[in-house]
């Protein structure tokens, strides 16, 4: 029953990108502008987030095709906020995924306007009606559910919560609550969506709403682990940084060993997840399993 | 036939703004987010993109009910837009409207959140199932001509042309193009929006883009001329600082008195596109006309 998962995420990886690479078609733009979007969204990213959309996708008995604009448009969020939370007045990182940062390479101003840039363009492909006429309903309400879980009430507010929180006290509560948001949110829905829109009953799009949840922040407590343990080479950014800002983790708040075990925990709870599921689920149960070990 | 357009705008105003006062909810929102947005947001605006949106809307028979969660997505991607206009790294405005900017009062990482926000949340409002059950289709369509109109083939792109040509002799097409884009297009998409979701027919939801266009060029002429001409009390922000920044503007190129002709020759343009309508159109009649006047 055990699939290849790095072959697997080889295959979906480039799917993904070949869709990336197409969504621009011939615009013309003397600004420049475009070649910055460009070079955040094809600087080689894990593709965790669209892979996780297909996958949901075909959990259900939905096809690739019917959620490979969602996934993209899910990458392309995911890339703005890169951007925008490497910015100098937000986390000022030069380094991401081994490579200059956009502001880096293109200046302030335009970093900005490309995070903009990919955030709205994201929303002109979940609402082009060349492959969402099969059901206007479903990509309307999908498109509402990635707006919330990027905006305000979601990964945006994440961000704030953590900026407000570096060089504080914060207790773990807080902490869960800012990851849920800032990172959780937007996997959640990328697993959603494809349930969603891979046609799943209420019950499948139910139990890996909770799948998502889970692995969202099993996600972001081993990213706290890795960034201590893990090594510069393997993650392609700079570790130890947080220990550096003082940064609250789950490490730092509960130890490395039960941070560990919380880790775990959410693993176990995402499996459980997909206990309906027969094979279809398995490069899910894969992905889960993954977020915890990310060597691949 | 006349109207009182000091009146109109009165009235349509209020109405956009209790709108969006009422848009959050009861949202939890420890980190602050929410105040930023809402401070620029209700920094008194003129309305002028969610009033065209309603002036067109009913210009073709349509109602404001139709048009006024799209009439309020204009407005906070307006909002957005000037926050991030505003920003150190781009134009560093400390007033907008005779207020201190975002980024004056919440600082440089939150005002790039708070526009960020604006900008997410116009998508989710714009796909509300609470008011476009009645016509997703057409919600959708124009929900893309919005992001299309705001991303990188349109506002977005025109920042970043303005930015590149700050300092550098420009030439009049390649303004005329800078500003098409960056105040143009989400002004002719206003009026747009509200003519295809109040229902117009093909040929009206031509003559109202015309319109639009020709409004939101104009729009830009005038702007450059009150630089010049206007007083900081009546335009609540600096005058005189385009010469103080070598900026190209109309006037520059093409010295005021053609400057002017441009604008009065764009205004004829957008009454001329209006000759199909009765007077429902009269709203959008004097709007023109106070594009180039912008006393009330």
């Amino acid at each position: 029953m055990s699939i290849d998962l790095k072959e697997y995420l080889r295959v979906k990886r480039k799917i993904v990108e070949e869709r990336l690479e197409r969504l621009w078609g011939s615009v013309d733009d003397p600004s420049g502008l475009l070649n910055a979007m460009r070079y955040s969204l094809m600087a080689g990213g894990k593709r965790l987030r669209p892979i996780l959309c297909i996958a949901a996708s075909e959990a259900v008995g939905g096809s690739q095709e019917d959620v490979i604009h969602a996934a993209c448009a899910l990458e392309l969020i995911h890339t703005y906020s890169l951007i925008h939370d490497d910015l100098p007045a937000m986390d000022n990182d030069d380094l991401r995924r081994g490579k200059p940062t956009s502001h880096k390479v293109y200046g302030e101003a335009a970093a900005i306007l490309a995070g903009d840039a990919l955030l709205t363009a994201a929303f002109e492909i979940l609402t082009d009606p060349k492959h969402i006429s099969a059901n206007p309903i479903l990509w309307m309400q999908t498109t509402r559910l990635i707006a919330r879980a990027a905006g305000y009430a979601g990964m945006i507010q994440g961000q704030m919560l953590d900026i407000d929180s570096e060089g504080k006290d914060i207790e773990l509560g807080e902490l869960e609550k800012l990851h849920r948001l800032k990172t959780g949110a937007l996997i959640e829905v990328s697993v959603r969506s494809g349930a969603i829109l891979g046609g799943g009953t209420n019950n499948e799009i139910k139990a890996l709403s909770e799948y998502g949840r889970a692995i969202g922040l099993a996600f972001q407590v081993y990213d706290d682990i890795l960034n201590i343990e893990g090594s510069q080479e393997r993650l392609g950014k700079k570790t130890g940084t947080d220990l550096d800002r003082k940064k609250a983790t789950y490490p730092l708040l509960l130890g490395m060993s039960k941070a560990k075990e919380k880790g775990q925990d959410l693993v176990a709870n995402a499996l459980q997840a997909l206990t309906i599921f027969d094979k279809r689920g398995e490069p899910l149960r894969e992905l889960a399993r993954y977020v915890a070990e990310r060597k691949r």
